[in-house]
Parts: structure tokens; C-alpha cells; sequence
């Protein structure tokens, strides 16, 4: 393979992304310098939070302009090395973005050890959607023996993280999530005692029944209505984590709001968590984290294609909310 | 004087209350038997969370029903007593209602010293009012130096509390008010470095220049657009103290919302403040609070009217936010 495929923003999308805006492009592979390393994508990441960076309102990357390359985090295999600390053959998570080589400065790569966990972990759970439940469940949440921890987008691999972690500190996990299939994951595979199907339930009598003396922890991932029915559904002391907000990505502006009101009567907290704070906590979560999933007590699910080219098409059904569970590009 | 003039609800109000909603009646003074007192009022808090419990909105307090003296805190001289804990002249902080004369077993009694502080200040800066602010901004706020603390409603009891108690902390405190002479009062008379004027300002802009960085810590007591304004200006790891919606008591259903994604930005906390959860610091506030008033550290302002018939006037005014600081109803 002499050529570098590349996937770039043909045009700016509006609402909901579409396969017509993006492009497939071939180039030459870069060659390095000192210092620099190549490496091939193994595994690319696709997640919510890149329609902000394209639409440009990402809290710390720049906007994704026409004619650049999609960014996004990758699990490569270094192929050519000039740089001290890494070697031919390491495996390495890196921002490479929606293409099938990148080279780095070793900046911000980490080395992945493949015995650990199959290696697209590191994009899901053992990465940061699995860094982000994890820190903003404990530092945040503070869940406690016996809580009722419900969480949105709940067989996402930020979700399902979230009941599971709440499982292991002995709290109740209850999941809200858009399909029968995923609702049945969610319980079943992930442990959650239910999981609400808010497009055929009425969410606000499901928790009445599940948690009447209201919720303890509700960790967010969707914002909207759901958000809003939370709000009012709180046990004394509650926490809310605001971690994503999948139902404004696809706006133009955010909706009206906010009514807080009944956050006064429940006393509640609530955090903004992003995951860019807890970097600190991160060999720590890997640690605990593979020795879980190696214990057999948490688990997860990878909503995978192949090749680089169906990259747009995988990302634009995750902006519909059709994808389940942690959307990953194999390229190799 | 032989009767008790009582003010009762005579139909429930739509929206903003207006006078037509009350009635004046007259009864007996009332008997008291053993372990009971009977109290004469001095003065009568008026209060926005009113509107709520005549609505039955309220956190704890039953609904006035038509008919039913309408409820609120009262400064009162105990003008018999068959209990042990009151002697006849004691004065007392109790919640008689709109009336000139209650009984009481005592319990929620508590009595003053007269020479602390006026005896008015007990239902506004040295009431429920103070020990709103004064928990809410210490406990959930946790202000420090050079931190900028904004608070609406500046001007009213709780408002001008937190801002006073700001500065004693070395924070920089910001009002928001409806009207030049209340942006006057803050600034002038409560030391804020600055109070901007909603109704003929953009919040948003005054912000930008007044704390370039954002808003350290937002104090809010309206809700509404006011909070949405200042979800998009904090600083980082701001602390938003919930404490009263003035801008929903007249609702008859709370508006659209919530939009919560800039809170995840700026990794804010939202904390609800309920001054119940807060008793035991009350006597701690008291004396720390009469303390700074004594040294001319605080300052307040009443709204204050004589004769219990016009209360429903002065209360009509308060729910139209024509009120300027603490409202109050002198009887004697």
C-alpha cells in the first residue's frame, strides 16, 4: 500500500450529518523526521462529540473546516519510528483522526499493552468514555450501597460503564435507553435490575414504580426531556452528572431553558464533568478497569464495520442514535 | 381591643395576586390552655415563598385554602402565657400568620433579645432570609478571596445578605436588580462593586467587562432568563447556589427547560439551597451575623407598612417585584 486514504469534510453539515458530507481522498504517506513516528489505524473511534468539533463548538478542539481531515482517536500500530520511546511493532492509542496513517510527535500517545484487553477497549471502556464514567460517577456521583443510579444512552460505552461501576460500589443500576434490543442488553448483559425504553415508556411512572423514593444519582448523557423529567424525580441530596447532551449536537442553538425549580426541593448537585480532568486517574481506572473486565465483572459491546471508507456512513447513524453500543472502524 | 383582625383567603389567585384575593375578617381573641401562650404581633414577614404555599407548591407548608388565614412569620410579644418556657413581655420569632393575635404550644418558638439588633431584622437579615444567604453562599458557594460572586434580587433580604457576606469573605460582589434605585441601594449602601439594572440592561455584556474570566459563583433567587444568562458566563468550576424562582411563583405550570450544556464546560456545581436543611447554624448565624451588623459590616433596607389590612396591598406588590428590600408589616 503506497497511498494514504483519508476521509475530509466536504461540506459543513446541517442538523444530522449525511454521508454526502464527507469525502474519500487518497494521498501519499507522510514520511518523518527526527523525533517522529508513523503509525498505521488499526481502530478508529467514532463519537458524539466530533459533531461539536465540526460544527466547531467543542470546549477544546478547533473546528474541523471544509477540506480537513475528521479528527478522532485511533488505535495504530507504529510502523516506522524515530523516536526513542516508541519501537516498530508498539501498539499505541493516538489521535490519528479519520485516516489510515498519521504521524505524531509522540505527544499524547500512550502505549497499550495487548495482553491487557482486546485492543478496542482502549477506544471504549478502557478509554475515555470509560475514563469519563468512571471519574464522574465516583468524584461526582459518590455512589453509595444501595443508590438507584439511573443513566441515559445506557448500552453506550460511557453508559454501560456507569451501571456497571455503580453495580460493583452496590447500587441499584437503572438504564434509559431507545430500543427493546438495547434495553434487553442493558439488563441482561450488563446487569442493570431495568432498563426504560423512553420511546414506548412514559419514563417519570417507570422510576415512580423502580424508585419511589426517587433517584440518587442520575448521570446524563442525552440532556433534553429526559434531563427534565430527572429533574423532578430526585431523592433528597440527589447528584446529577452532566456529562453529553446527544439531544443538542445535531442543533443549530440550544433550546430554551433552563427550569431548575424542582432542584431546590431535592437539594440536589449538580456537575459538569469532562473527562480532560481526570487524565490523572487514568493508569489507575486502566488498572482496576481491565482487572474487572478480566474477573468477568463488567462487559461491553462494539458496534463495529470495516474499512476506513464506511466511516461516514457508521458516524452518521451514531448522530441518528441507530448505532448500539461503542461505535469502532476497523481498518486492519 | 376584644377582636382578632385576621386576613384569609378568599379566592385563589391567577397568576400575579391581587388584592381582590384576600378578605379582613374579625374574630374573638383567642383562649389559651395549659402549655400555650398567646402572642401579639409586632411584625408580619410578607414573602414570595407565599405565593407558593397558597398554590400548594410548597416544599413543606400545607395549601392555604379559601378561608384559611394566609400563613408567615412573625415578630410577637407573648401577652399571656400558661407555659413553662414564655413569660407575658418576652418577644419571640413564631409563624402566626396575617393575624393580630395567635396561640401557640410553643414548639418553633424562639425567643429574642431585643438588644441584638431592631426587633424586624429577626424576619429579614437575621431571619430565615439571612440564614438562606449566609448557608447557602458559605456552605454551597464556598466564596473566596477574589472569587466574583453575582446574586439577583440584590436588593432584597437574601440578596443583599449574600453580596455583604461576599465582601466579608474577600470576594467581589456583583447585583442584579429591576431599577436604578435598587442598582443605587446595592452599590451604594451594600458596598457591591457593581449592580446591573435587567430590565434596562444586557446582562450578558455588563458580565464580559465586569468579570472577564466569568462568574465564580452565581447566587440565584429568580430563575428564569436571568439563570440561563449566567449558565453560559461562569467561570471555571463555578458553584450555582439555587435558592428562589421568583420568576415562576405566578406560573401556573414551570416553563421549558432545562438547557445544562454550557454547565458541562465550565464543570460547574448547582446546588439546591433549602434553609430548613439549616437550623443548626441558625444561633452559630445569629451571633456572627448581629456581630457584623453591629460593626456596621452589614446593612439592610425594609419595605415596610403599618396596620395589618394592608398586607394583601403590600403583598400583591411584592409578587409584582415592586417591593425594595425586605418587606414587612408592622402592626404595633
Amino acid at each position: 500500500m503506497s497511498t494514504n486514504k483519508q476521509i475530509i469534510l466536504k461540506k459543513n453539515p446541517v442538523g444530522i450529518p449525511e454521508i454526502t458530507d464527507f469525502d474519500t481522498i487518497e494521498t501519499d504517506i507522510p514520511e518523518i523526521t527526527n523525533n517522529q513516528i508513523l503509525t498505521k489505524t488499526v481502530h478508529l473511534s467514532l463519537d458524539p462529540y466530533i459533531r461539536g468539533v465540526i460544527t466547531g463548538r467543542h470546549i477544546y478542539s478547533e473546528k474541523v473546516n471544509v477540506g480537513d481531515t475528521i479528527v478522532g482517536r485511533t488505535v495504530s500500530e507504529v510502523v516506522k519510528s524515530n523516536h526513542t520511546n516508541f519501537s516498530e511493532g508498539d501498539i499505541v492509542v493516538c489521535s490519528n483522526g479519520w485516516q489510515e496513517f498519521g504521524v505524531s510527535d509522540g505527544e499524547g500517545v500512550r502505549k497499550l499493552d495487548p495482553s491487557l484487553a482486546p485492543l478496542s477497549t482502549a477506544l471504549g471502556i478502557l478509554g475515555m468514555p470509560g475514563l469519563t464514567a468512571y471519574a464522574g460517577l465516583t468524584v461526582y456521583g459518590e455512589p453509595k450501597d444501595g443508590d438507584h443510579v439511573v443513566v441515559s444512552a445506557a448500552s453506550g460505552p460511557v453508559g454501560c460503564m456507569v451501571g456497571q461501576i455503580a453495580q460493583i460500589y452496590g447500587a441499584k443500576a437503572i438504564g434509559i435507553a431507545g430500543s427493546e434490543e438495547k434495553c434487553s442488553v442493558v439488563k441482561n448483559k450488563f446487569g442493570f435490575i431495568d432498563c426504560i425504553n423512553y420511546k414506548t415508556e412514559k419514563i417519570e411512572e417507570r422510576l415512580k414504580d423502580l424508585c419511589p423514593d426517587g433517584v440518587d444519582i442520575y448521570f446524563d448523557n442525552v440532556g433534553g426531556e429526559t434531563l427534565d423529567t430527572m429533574t423532578r424525580n430526585l431523592a433528597m441530596h440527589a447528584r446529577i452528572v452532566l456529562c453529553g447532551f446527544m439531544t443538542q449536537y445535531n442543533l443549530d442553538s440550544p433550546p430554551p431553558g433552563p427550569n431548575l425549580g424542582p432542584i431546590v426541593g431535592s437539594r440536589a448537585t449538580i456537575r459538569g464533568v469532562v473527562v480532560y480532568d481526570h487524565y490523572d486517574k487514568q493508569d489507575d481506572f486502566i488498572s482496576i478497569a481491565s482487572d474487572w473486565l478480566k474477573a468477568g465483572k463488567i462487559d461491553y459491546i462494539e458496534d463495529e464495520v470495516f474499512g476506513l471508507e464506511n466511516a461516514p456512513a457508521q458516524f452518521c447513524k451514531l448522530m441518528r442514535g441507530e448505532n448500539f453500543g461503542k461505535t469502532i472502524v476497523t481498518i486492519q
